[in-house]
């Protein structure tokens, strides 16, 4: 029988995947949020978009964001708990991707800073210039209220998965530094003290191979901002993390690693960000099933709690596995993501399966994550549409996460050039081979090859069933393998 | 190849399946709705929830909703189109759904005013007491913009879909009326001039068959308020529509029907409001897409526009089947409603045909309407969460579809009864017969007979999977036969 | 020379009025203020109206109020600070307006709830039933964040200043307590545990002697809400305080006192939260010309601080005296009722020129206090206007001053009263006598004298311009008087 | 006996002053006012600020105001019953500020564009290039619903009263026109099609006199926007006008007039839109008084109307005085605005007579709009407090009066300027020997003469007692000398 109550906590519903000296440090971080951030989580929400103050009373420019204060207490607690100082301390990510869990479980929206100070710390470590290392890695390091926040904006207003054509932000050498030239459309966590921006240098060719990542802290060396704030964006959800355009205008910036590897960088900040949605999506997934359950325990129709009922009983055993089989999946994907994050071009194969694993496991989970909001939805009936419950707020956050670090669409196109380019789903068999049903993933495997070798329209045409079934037999034959670890 | 721009237009789009002279006499309404609705639709959509003045600056109370003046200039467009009088002098319902199709199209909550007016003036006629019929029908079925509008207001805080336990408004006879006393929780278009309303006589049994059916206007004999509004719900759509908490006080309240009738007389009139409800997410999912469409042919990404990427054409062309397929769906059972609405108890196999053929349908459209939201929203990217465009709110608009007039779960279980009880799926197959697949047929029918001899608890348990196959097998069926209807 | 700069602080500017060791103890509350307050006072007031959660998600009716959670610390500070427990430890109620004064400086809605809270715990302990002294009396002398809050809820939607017309609020006596069952259309700090309210006894007299004044807890005996809010009002100003409509429904409640001295007691309510309006008016009359001088010191317009230009200047010291002398009327209405609180009918002449000097200062202050506040905004120029900065919100929130508490037209009439039926001016000009210019004291005395004998329309018609000029030269005595104190 | 009731309509009110045949053509203005116009300007005022939608989906900047469609309609009403058109065809500019004071009675915000549209269209034709004025004009004078509306854009962020050391937007001679670049802080009226905009062209001197006065349309020459709407900015009240910053970037401009004077044509179109604004707060204050009376004829206290009770009857005589006095002396400064709008520099005694009169009568009136407004809520008590009823609002609009146009503390010193260079007071006196009390007369004059001597710091400190007396003086002079003519 399922342990349903294991639902209530995003640490409980981790434990038969995650050994538990990994959990164990998060035990006060989930109290935390039990015991002040839920109530802070839930007004923040129901503020709507915080404010942007432009300009103080006397006409300076300031733009600061207008959130309650309490906000920045809840947004420190994960820096504090160790979203981005454990990584650099263990060597390891997964304390990372764990807190964001957590985090999601209560606050879909607020695991972004996180994710993308992560997506700023990793490169600036990897391949920043040793100044600009030295001057901001400390700071974002910080265990204190003080720490630094990261950024990651790359899309411009024409759009965010053509970045090769669409980014039209322009650097240009200046002395020690570069000056930025551009706007950005979709920039998340825009009070960061320090954002990695996607620009094109002068000279530079055209297409995606001519980008460069730079660094573009708020403050100029001598105090002004360093960029603007055009306006914060009303979205659907995710409140709790500020999303605005940004105005480079003349902007200080600092390029990160070499020039021509821009595209790689980018690239690889969107495999930290992109494990970060998985993370998320299967947090609010489990957050969505757990507030139907409660609801639907003490709902009582017809004589007995709607949990009782024969039907809603079935729907919820049916969710809870999807959502083990999630669970699996981004587990895998966190690992994987662990062993390859320091790599640098050229990749090993470890790195491309990494990636498709990556692809399928945030097109499923993201999925998952908004059929579970909209069903939590259905299960409280009318009561589900009401803006002063949970479930429409769940709702509302969850429409993000299969848009945002790349729609579906894109998800099953990027996972298929790993297949074709890298052979990607060979790795994958291989990798899943000894714990998965041999005939199954015979037949898998026969489907992509047929596939692989149609036309191309054709090809991209029949990725979505193929890309589909994939996904679900991996979390699947996943599932059935860390289950076999959970009870042995 | 399909014609994706039919999509563009409702009334092109039924083109089809309706004839054209049924279509003809809402050429204008439409007309209307670009010309002006729109504008007034999203602003009323943008507003958020109306203000509800409940007293006057002098304290007399006064329960007035604060729309913005042309809401109502909006709300009346569709009641002279003919939402209520061309029923009732065509003796047919079909032009009232196509006018909900029309408005559902640019204004998903606005159809629910007419669906509840029709779901009034219905009963009124067929069961009302002649005084009542003379005294208020002709003011429902008036032409301007002084027409009455009705509402249907049975549910209670405690749930919805269990009525017979959760009603516990109280009728009590008072010379030549009743009085009620009781609170309704979710009370629809709350600001009309005529409800009908489930209560529970004084002496009456427990349970659903206790309940009777009262018309309670909004004003008193002596012109006072005759029930109160206690405030407006803040849904996540269909702003449009006013929702609100009504406490009854002594409400002066007139019996329809037999007494003893009252839980058929409540299910006729959700079966009115049901099929409407397959009206509208069949309208919203077409508007989902046909935004979606516009907003893709426009789109470039890598040198073209994102419609004419092969993934994104295919499911382009996927969903626009879907939508057909529901198309039929819906007319079948606006057409098996038009045959039975004037019947009485008991009822006709024809009526149990119709029962089943509408909670499939309903189940059915109202998930094709999510999800097309839902996609749409993806086709967007990141735009399509921000609350300044359209697909952000056709998603909150959606979610109230499989929610009302049931959730899927009632669906599935009404229609499991109509099944059982009724044979209603032998109705069903005889009736699909001509045009199905017979190997097809045979299979569902199979499936069907296996699982209703099981024990109750597993047959509960397992109908999901045989009523979602079997929707999508009415449906397909269904289409296909208009299809051939359409090329003849 | 004026010293301007003590402006910035509440403490510091009571400085010349107040024994030190009275301030003394509330240098960390003002500290806090700073520290933390201010930015949690700001974003609530941003927010807009609190939510009002009706029911929970299972309906049970829970009225509670969704403020952003920091708001509760904020509140509790006060209450922590001294509001309630230091008057009865103290014996003396200043320690409670000084609170009142700091608060004020910092939120000006937010004083109401100590000063209901105190206008609750007073009468309970001079006129409670014993057993819900020992009851009620600990809760509301609690120094932690569970400390019980207390309300008065006289108003009804008819108007307050005519309450013997219009409570039409019934009480019955049951047993061992009293039922009430009526609605409340101004009741401020509506979640307060424990509230006044005004009430007519069946077979009591009509009009203001036939009321009767009773306790209202929010829990019944057993556990159930004993009253319902209705709704949260959208008020222009003071969001930190929720004001609502109260539905009491035979409600649980306490005769407080005689049944036939309830009019007394009522009053005697007024009167301490009409101190409370005083302390804070002058406290926002402080803020808004605080800020004003912020601002005037920085904005540079031809060539210098605006501030530095003469006619600037010149307005700023007019004003700095005027709030000086309100200060002194507003110390002198605090010791003044100090020395009666405890009073009970039949009361002493002190007791009637403590009334006087009420309404004088009552009306006298909240004028300034609006008068401040709207200056303020033009010293702002275009920026005053605007919703992101402190004048616009100095304004919304002093508006509710000369209202609240009786309006000035309420204040002249009663102040009239006094004068005709207790001879308070005699009383006023004998206790200002030591003080102030006998030839203008001469005068005034006349002037009024004069007033007082011409016939009772005429008598109504003319007190306004007595009566400002009466309030000036009470502060401006008041004030010279208690210079030479300080100056000492 | 005061005819109250004259209050109710502001065509009636101004009917002992202007002459019949110039306020019946705006018979059926205030007609649609009652039928359509109120209950639309009530709804956009409790939208708030109205949306602005920068970019649509595609990412094309279109800086779109998004009100509900029918402000659009409320908006066309002034223009198309003569705002601008009439001037131009009657040669006199009565007829404008009569449609303001109409406008004003029902939407104090509304009347700002008509009053900046006016501003633009004059200095078009008086001083615009002839090839503009042929483009240009005609649009203005539209008399349907496509009209052009205008807008004067002077004040950036640093504040709007030096505008000499605070426009720092740069202006670039480029062939046939002018480019500019900077940015606008307060721009009312920002959709306009036109606006004329301050601006420094290259070389030109510091201060005030480099200033020279542009034409800025919304649209290049070849079609997209010429300025950008940064945002709109969160107004206390006149929600009715969007005002906003703006972006000129490279903009298209073309010089109107000469280049060094720039300044005087400034003051011109200051002089135009100060004029309305007085209209405008004697309409507002004319309001307020209405609704007050409205109320307090019917809330019964003490057995009989409040209107009844002496002392607010009296209030309410002392008030309409004043109002009719405030009538008086805006009147005279339409008039005397009304001879000399078409001069150039250098200017007539006339002109010098009409600013002082128009300094007098700005201060003067904007103050009694906001101490009516305030006075109106007190009539109301606590209802006037609240968002939901019409004195909330009337004090939320009077606000910006005293503020646009000029601060009261930059009138005294204008009208200071008048006197000591213009000898402004000699010709106001002269003005209005033949009507006014001779004696009185005197005595002013001599207090002028006397502070002109003083030094200047003090002449400046001094001023307001002085000016405030001289406006009282002058508005009870001329309302005797009305009062004369009225009834003849």
């Amino acid at each position: 029988m399922s342990d349903f109550q294991s639902l209530l906590s995003p640490l409980t519903f981790l434990e038969p995947i995650v050994p538990s000296r990994e959990l164990e440090p998060l035990t006060e971080y989930e109290a935390w949020w039990r015991r002040e951030g839920m109530a802070i989580s839930s007004a923040v929400d129901r503020l709507g978009t915080a404010w942007l103050r432009m300009f103080d009373e006397l006409g300076h420019r300031v733009d600061e964001i207008l959130f309650p204060p309490e906000y920045w207490k809840m947004l420190k607690q994960g820096y504090q708990a160790g979203a981005i100082w454990r990584p650099f301390e263990d060597g390891s990510l997964r304390a990372h991707y764990l807190i964001d869990y957590v985090t999601c479980f209560f606050d879909a929206g607020l695991a972004c800073p996180y994710i993308v100070s992560l997506s700023t710390a990793v490169p600036l470590k990897k391949y920043g210039p040793t100044k600009q290392q030295e001057q901001f890695l400390p700071q974002m390091l910080r265990r204190d209220e003080k720490v630094w926040q990261g950024a990651t904006w790359m899309t411009e207003v024409k759009g965010g998965s053509d970045l090769g054509a669409n980014v039209e932000t322009k650097a240009r050498r200046v002395a020690d530094h570069w000056t930025l030239n551009g706007d950005k459309y979709f920039a998340s966590n825009v009070s960061a003290e320090l954002a990695i921006v996607a620009a094109r240098p002068e000279g530079a060719q055209q297409g995606p191979k001519g980008l460069a990542l730079f660094l573009v802290p708020r403050y100029r060396k001598h105090g002004e901002l360093n960029y603007f704030i055009r306006r914060l964006k009303n979205k659907i959800g995710t409140r709790s993390v500020p999303t605005g355009e940004v105005e480079l205008r003349d902007s200080e910036a600092y390029l990160i690693g070499r020039q021509e590897w821009g595209l790689y960088l980018i690239l690889e900040s969107l495999n930290l960000s992109r494990v970060g949605n998985i993370a998320g999506s299967v947090a609010l997934a489990q957050r969505a099933l757990a507030d139907a359950l409660t609801f639907a325990q003490q709902r009582v129709a017809f004589g007995r709690p709607i949990f009782e009922h024969p039907l809603m009983r079935r729907q919820f055993e049916q969710r809870f596995t999807q959502l083990q089989q999630a669970r699996a999946l981004m587990w895998e994907a966190i690992q994987l993501l662990d062993e390859v994050w320091q790599e640098k071009p050229r990749y090993s194969d470890r790195y491309h399966l990494f990636r498709l694993v990556t692809h399928l496991a945030k097109y499923w989970t993201a999925e998952l994550a908004v059929q579970l909001a909209k069903w939590g939805m259905e299960v409280h009936g009318g009561v589900g549409v009401l803006a002063e419950y949970s479930p429409e707020r769940w709702l509302r956050e969850a429409m993000i996460l299969p848009i945002w670090e790349g729609t579906p669409h894109r998800q099953m196109l990027d996972g298929l050039e790993v297949m074709e380019r890298k052979r990607g789903h060979k790795l994958l068999f291989d990798h899943l081979a000894p714990n998965s049903n041999s005939a199954e993933l015979q037949e898998m495997s026969s489907r992509i090859e047929f596939l692989l070798q149609l036309p191309l329209d054709e090809k991209e045409a029949g990725i979505e069933e193929v890309f589909k079934d994939l996904a679900e037999f991996v979390a699947r034959t996943l599932a059935t393998r860390y289950n076999k670890i959970a009870f042995r």
